[in-house]
């Protein structure tokens, strides 16, 4: 048994509720979803994520849109249902198109074919990309 | 036994010796890389590949440098040395810095963390993702 | 159509019972989880899946808690879904604090950055570790 | 091509450095492993990293030998040959014994194993798992 | 969100209707399933998957049972359970028996032991296979 | 460091041995490959994998030849370079022509598409397939 309820805003105190706070101020939204109400039963790892994914997907070289393809990328590639749901909408939220969301797709989709083609055929790696 | 050899390009002729042109005209390189002189065994595969990879990879709704980190990240995902070897040096050739690079990695190392602790914690879908 | 029922113990006879008696007495249960009445549609592997993994999770060099721990960090890495939760079970069952839950996920989500950083480095394998 | 070269203590300075010589002392060797010296050119990644990593393989409610038991066997099933090199040895100093690599090599074959049947039979999870 | 809903014949036209005429004709089938009715969302790729997919799948030197078991294998390995659903469906249209499953299962399983356990070991390539 | 040495057929003895010695007359071979050589140094693991790979293998419901493909499509997909390498000899060995090969490959490329794809659309399960 999981034996893990979420744990709503009211229910929560100290760090819990000053990382609810600052995801619900970074975001501009009312409550936080339910990996964070999760996430609140195990408070270190909890503050923890939230410090590094923060810091990892503010604006940089790499703009936030096409971080946040790069994270849905590789939740559809480790199969992970909640990270997709949630991260197609992030990545919508952020200007994620119809049409880049099936460019996505397309991208994810070859890069596996040759990814297995590659290890497939044992292609030993070109002098020029050592 | 693989028993496969690289295919050099004196030794090609029809199909094969008409995608080994098309690679290099499309990326203006002297000679194709390892992967295609492999694959230059498989005929209808090579084709068939190179094909869906030149419309996929094409600017469009995502720019190719984007398209090129996304590629980067479901072969490093998936742990391809080969893919990660010669993508690396396509996003490099794509404008990818070495501060995109760094990024890219982060991005990458915080979404298997997420999809990692998503799937542990047994974290239902929001009804708003749905 | 999978076509798969689960079967249950009134249904049962011969070496699929002998399996179910087997479990209900080693893990002292009322009733086999899902997993084995669904498995039981496929008596040799039923039975070669039993054999093993009484054999492998027993008390030996490591305990039993680690094997479990290591059980379900495979199984949330695989995003499997029905093991996660059963084995987040089993290993509640073998001791498993919420704070060693806590911490099993953070070396699961650290190991699968740092698998993911070096693959995409490139990194060579230091002399020493060969 | 990667262009990345490993970074020698000699050549570094500033925050790179502090993370080499604190990693010298946590661990008492007399030079970074190659990994440190690839992530020094990354200097934010190679901060963060060696920050959480630090953290959370640090004694706690699971012992350091069952925490790189674990992330020993996500490396194997990540199958990130440099991991597994560098993390066989942090587990033998930790005090893997040989026998208890060979469990842990069983472990991990029965979880993948048990992981695909679950998913290939689709089974449902037990209400009693939620 | 993934704004996403199916695409009913009713609501097709144009190169959708198209694929979705060609589907229903090949597989001899009243409807499509949800998976082409998603895609119709996608229409580019929903016609280059559907080419790829019915020209790869076609009987050749592989008969279109063992094609199916080897799709099935790469679904389960891969944990995607939509694709598990319809290809258990595919591959008992294509005469997978009861026997065979079993067998295909077991047949997943133990090479899954196997990569893990040659991974583990860091086992180097036999020269002979090279 | 890993510490593992090939255990060469001279020095085996025991259990061991007769495990070498099933080998080499199942296999009709002189000598074992190098997984076997250096699963030596885990002798209980050693005779359970290849009691259980031998049972797996043999012929059934699915003849030799696609329970190797499909063992080979498993190998691709999880990306063990020593498991390509050995059991694309395997398959050959089963008889796997080049046209084969090429098929196989396609199989496997078009599943992980096809994985992918339904895994980012979150496509829900058809009732018709459950």
């Amino acid at each position: 048994m999981l034996d893990l309820k979420p744990v709503e805003y009211d229910e929560t105190s100290g760090d819990v509720r000053a990382v609810f706070d600052e995801i619900k101020a970074a975001r501009k939204v009312p409550d936080v979803n339910n990996v964070w109400k999760y996430l609140a039963n195990r408070p270190k790892l909890l503050r923890r994520f939230w410090d590094e994914l923060k810091e990892v997907m503010a604006p940089g070289a790499i703009d936030p849109l096409a971080k946040e393809l790069i994270y849905l990328a590789v939740s559809i590639n480790n199969g992970c249902d909640y990270c997709i749901a949630s991260h197609t909408a992030s990545a919508r939220r952020a200007g994620m198109t119809n049409e880049m969301h099936e460019e996505l797709l397309a991208v994810i989709a070859i890069a596996n074919e040759g990814n297995r083609i590659a290890a497939g055929l044992a292609v030993p790696v070109d002098p020029q990309f050592r």
